[in-house]
């Protein structure tokens, strides 16, 4: 796709992946407006310049969404509440921001003439997978936590609209995303215990549970290979990456890069909260196929997001 | 299960199914709410008898809901806005009826000490399944319809509040059910069509269609014999008919028992509407395995609904 002059509309902008989407649709030629609420995003991520427009304004709002979506000929719905360990203690709320926002966005689109648009949902709509590595059509999964169900019911809103109203709709379904601007997260919370205190580290569950990881520059370059090679109604792309890791092996590298040598503990139990899937590992021979393949091993992503988290206190102290 | 003396709660009571299942339990020695907007319900269904309460009220009004739940054992979630065809024109009502009332439903049993809930959910949320008959764990499919994504919705808030708050859940994916009560479907359309004008029938789609039916007593048994012989947390059961029919094979059916021999013409295209799955057989095994198995012919399913209507005017008149 030739983004020159494109008008694109990014939600969660300012969040962690959707600023690193800014950046790369600024530098192919696009003009951006972002619409972010900033409960989780920063400012600092999308400093304002020629091509962007920021709105502060939460897609809950309808009249601000629709001033946002004038004009535009895209829409990057990466805005969402993505606290999963935390949404048992609000459960509305994730339904609110994921799901009623997300018919929002459509709803805006409707209005404003807009057809196509590509979403952020989560390799956490397999549940607990029976199949692993776990493909797009992997048996029907029972869902295991509000966060993933609020995914699958946004991308059925997607779906049902993209063959109700002709719309054209990318679904991304992204294993856990490390990289610069990393705001939450295994990876910032054993730093942060680490920081605090170097002689003993708490873990959730026993260490054993495995999950894939993904750098934002790859995870943001796959979505754009997508979109410039797959042009049909509906897409259905898992993002991730062939390796993985467990816990215990990702706390390896941290404690190696921080220089601490910690006495760990288990909280114990095969998973951290209610609704973990402590095993995470997807088929990505879709997107692969489209020619995309990650460029960082994970070990590489945790470091360079150590490094971020070092170099940008203000991340720490306002998450 | 023994339903002596249990208090059930029973939302959209006063509908096709709903209706049917609180006869069952009265049976069964049950004390009953009923909790009905009677948008789409009647009164005639439920008439008042010791053994049961009838709440007019709407799940989107959670006073009315909490009152209703208060003292009650087990809740049959079964309201819901069943308009599949019409969804498009009024795409947030299907989400709030069906995906934000659940939620709703959920937060009144947490609030009320209530933990077990059986729901009707729809063979539609496989989509285009690409497997006949399609059992549970179908290869995950892509959603198609607002109705089938409410429900899918529907049901990832069940299993997510079951292991998050401890909750018991039996999920029913039904085939189209048939029977006396029935108020919407292909056959009260093509009857009221031939009732108006016996001389021609027109057919959305192509008449081949071909779908499975259940009757509502087979379906209400299921629900029940399920509820005795699965005590997991979370049980997922397709509940429909060995059998499947044409829409072609229907309208024989139809036309034979009134009498009538209409010029019949199709408004073409492999399927009766946006978002309609052209086949829908289920793959009943596991319930099944639970000792159920249906007793009515689909042929039978579709005479007693003609008879129901015909005896029955105030069913036309008021749908």
């Amino acid at each position: 796709m030739d983004w020159t002059g494109k008008h694109v509309l990014v939600t969660g902008g300012g969040g962690f992946i959707g600023s690193h989407l800014v950046d790369r649709l600024a530098a192919r030629g696009a003009r951006i407006t972002v619409i972010d609420n900033f409960s989780t995003g920063f400012r600092e991520y999308v400093p304002e310049r020629g091509a962007l427009r920021v709105v502060e304004g939460d897609l809950l709002d309808p009249h601000c969404l629709q001033s946002a979506i004038q004009g535009a000929d895209f829409v990057f719905h990466l805005a969402a509440n993505a606290d999963i360990k935390e949404n048992l203690k609000t459960p509305r709320r994730c339904v609110e921001q994921n799901v009623i926002a997300t018919q929002n966005v459509l709803e805006a689109m409707r209005s404003a003439g807009v057809h196509d648009i590509a979403f952020a949902s989560s390799g956490s709509v397999y549940g607990e997978a029976s199949v692993l590595p776990t493909p797009e059509d992997a048996p029907f999964p029972v869902q295991t936590s509000l966060y993933a169900t609020s995914k699958i019911a946004a991308e059925g809103l997607l779906t049902s609209y993209a063959l109700g109203f002709n719309l054209r709709t990318w679904i991304f379904r992204f294993v856990s995303v490390l990289g610069p601007r990393y705001t939450h997260g295994h990876v910032i919370d054993f730093w942060r215990k680490l920081k605090a205190d170097p002689t003993r580290l708490e873990v959730l569950g026993n260490g054993k549970q495995k999950k894939s990881y993904l750098h934002v520059a790859d995870c943001v370059a796959a979505m754009l290979t997508a979109i410039d090679r797959s042009r049909d109604a509906i897409s259905v792309l898992n993002l991730g990456h062939g390796d993985w890791i467990e816990v215990n092996q990702s706390i390896a590298i941290i404690t190696r890069a921080m220089g601490v040598s910690p006495r760990i503990s288990y909280t114990g139990g095969d998973r951290g909260w209610v609704g973990d899937a402590p095993r995470i590992l997807l088929d990505t021979r879709r997107i692969q196929a489209l020619g995309w393949a990650p460029t960082k091993t994970i070990e590489e992503s945790i470091l360079e997001t150590l490094r971020f988290l070092n170099e940008n206190p203000y991340v720490e102290q306002r998450t």
